[in-house]
């Protein structure tokens, strides 16, 4: 390697741990066979995956390392959101170009670093590879259950309100580099109302909705054209492609807001006193009979699940 | 997608859950944002990943994607075995080459199938892409602690016995595909015998008891030369290369036996009557002051602890 700093696998992973602190949930953090860590007696514990790949999910060139490590922890922290989990823990394996790879791997970390201690996440362990392909990381993120329990995707119920806690549509113009997880918001949001399904909104509010009506036994929902929030960024993209605003609300991918339903009490009640720092916006009901409609001015409109399809 | 089975992502995720079973401790698999597990109440969680890409670890022309599935989780399992941990369930992330993806992704999910029954690890979650580059797969493996306790790099004392599971040597004539994890001998030695410090070859030799040496604060050995396991394959090799086989036993990574230091009266005892299906070779001590020698019939040779450096 050309570069200063650390040379090569090893001294990239002593650099790593010689700037990494973790807290007391970890027993074992960087530099073993494997981490170990505690997880809450009576807890689950919780796990998710994401792999980003330069020119699927990021243009390395464009958006630099950082913004990169920002964006893979960023997704797995609203993957727990999702679950209204607390998380505790990161393993980050790489493959970096050759020749880049020191200098790229500690812009990762650096991007990850912000988001990371904010939401008191250990980085536990890891893999470092170099390659003549392109830049690709996976993050997989532990966490754990609160004692209000873990929100799945499969309990809506005919009858729920349908609430989302930010404006949608966009993200490509920037946003989409840049998950705000919603993890204190969830957890405020399960502590008050115990939300019978919850999911965060990373491939399109409708194919997202669409994942909690499928699980919940092929249920359907009606949303109300008049109050999904629209971004601005949606209206920005809306003037460049010629599609409408809501069109990008409902099928733009990586908002990384919540999508959540609950008993329509619940939710008026929620509505009227939001938990400090939480916005929410109730935008449709859960129907029994399957398919997702749009209700505007002119009548009710089926709306396409289609979202987006990695392997497409 | 043209091939037939199942289509687009949803339809691969849908394919795979509906092959997946899952184990009394998955409260949550394939299916959700996050999955959910239950650690058993007094034991750690271990947390291990690794990442392999086509060209760097394996040739996916030449390996066919079972053994891609097959190494990628059984080197994950092998770093498990390394702690003395209890496998419990697998995340599986991939990126895929356009135009097979799903075929590719079916073929690496058979591979890991035998390893993941075998040592009872449910696959509970992941995250699949397509792109224009070359195959590349992260697993993480989750595991737990046993009342045994982990068996962590940096316990070795000075004076302890180093001990092999096995010939080592020569991993790339095709083991270096098919790892045999030692999860089952670990359990069984760390029951019997406390080892102070373990880890499993994946660097090779003395690059592995090299970590567990800088681990431990800086110490040495000196391995005997005549007592090391060679396997087979680091004869074969050696034909081809000219290097000698004990180079190849000492260098070659990707063996995934365990090397451990221990006490030595415990060596002894372990090696008199070592735990069923466990095959033992003593092969050193562990020396108070720094670097690493062989011992042969002409007198002490150090020994380059270089081993495979991925971002070389």
């Amino acid at each position: 390697m050309s570069e200063p700093g650390p040379v090569g696998e090893f001294g990239l992973i002593d650099w790593i741990r010689a700037r990494t602190r973790v807290g007391g949930r970890t027993s074992l953090g960087i530099g073993d066979d494997c981490a170990a860590l505690r997880v809450t007696t009576g807890a689950d514990l919780l796990a998710t995956t994401d792999m980003l790949m330069d020119g699927t999910h990021f243009r390395l060139d464009e958006a630099g390392p950082e913004a990169v490590g920002r964006k893979a922890i960023g997704v797995n922290l609203s993957d727990i959101a999702a679950m209204a989990g607390r998380p505790l823990a990161a393993l980050v394996a790489v493959a970096l170009p050759k020749g880049r790879a020191v200098e790229l791997a500690q812009g990762v970390l650096a991007g990850m670093g912000p988001l990371a201690q904010r939401y008191g996440v250990d980085l536990v362990g890891g893999d470092t590879n170099a390659w003549d392909g392109p830049f690709v990381i996976a993050v997989t993120l532990l966490g754990e259950t609160t004692p209000d329990g873990a929100v799945r995707r499969s309990g809506a119920r005919p009858g729920d309100a349908i609430v989302v806690t930010g404006p949608l549509g966009g993200s490509l113009l920037g946003r989409h580099l840049d998950p705000r997880p919603r993890i204190d918001e969830a957890l405020s949001i399960n502590r008050r109302a115990r939300p019978h399904a919850m999911i965060d909104v990373s491939d399109g509010l409708a194919a997202d909705l669409g994942h909690i009506l499928a699980e919940s036994g092929g249920l359907g929902a009606t949303l109300d054209a008049d109050t999904i929030p629209i971004h601005p960024d949606a209206e920005a993209l809306s003037r460049r492609d010629g599609r409408t605003p809501l069109e990008h609300a409902l099928h733009d991918g990586e908002d990384f807001e919540l999508c959540l339903t609950l008993d329509p009490a619940d939710a008026e009640d929620l509505l009227a006193r939001p938990p400090a720092g939480v916005t929410l916006h109730r935008i449709g009901v859960v129907d029994a009979g399957p398919g997702l409609r749009l209700a505007t001015g002119g009548g009710l409109v089926p709306i396409e699940p289609r979202g987006y399809d990695h392997l497409g």
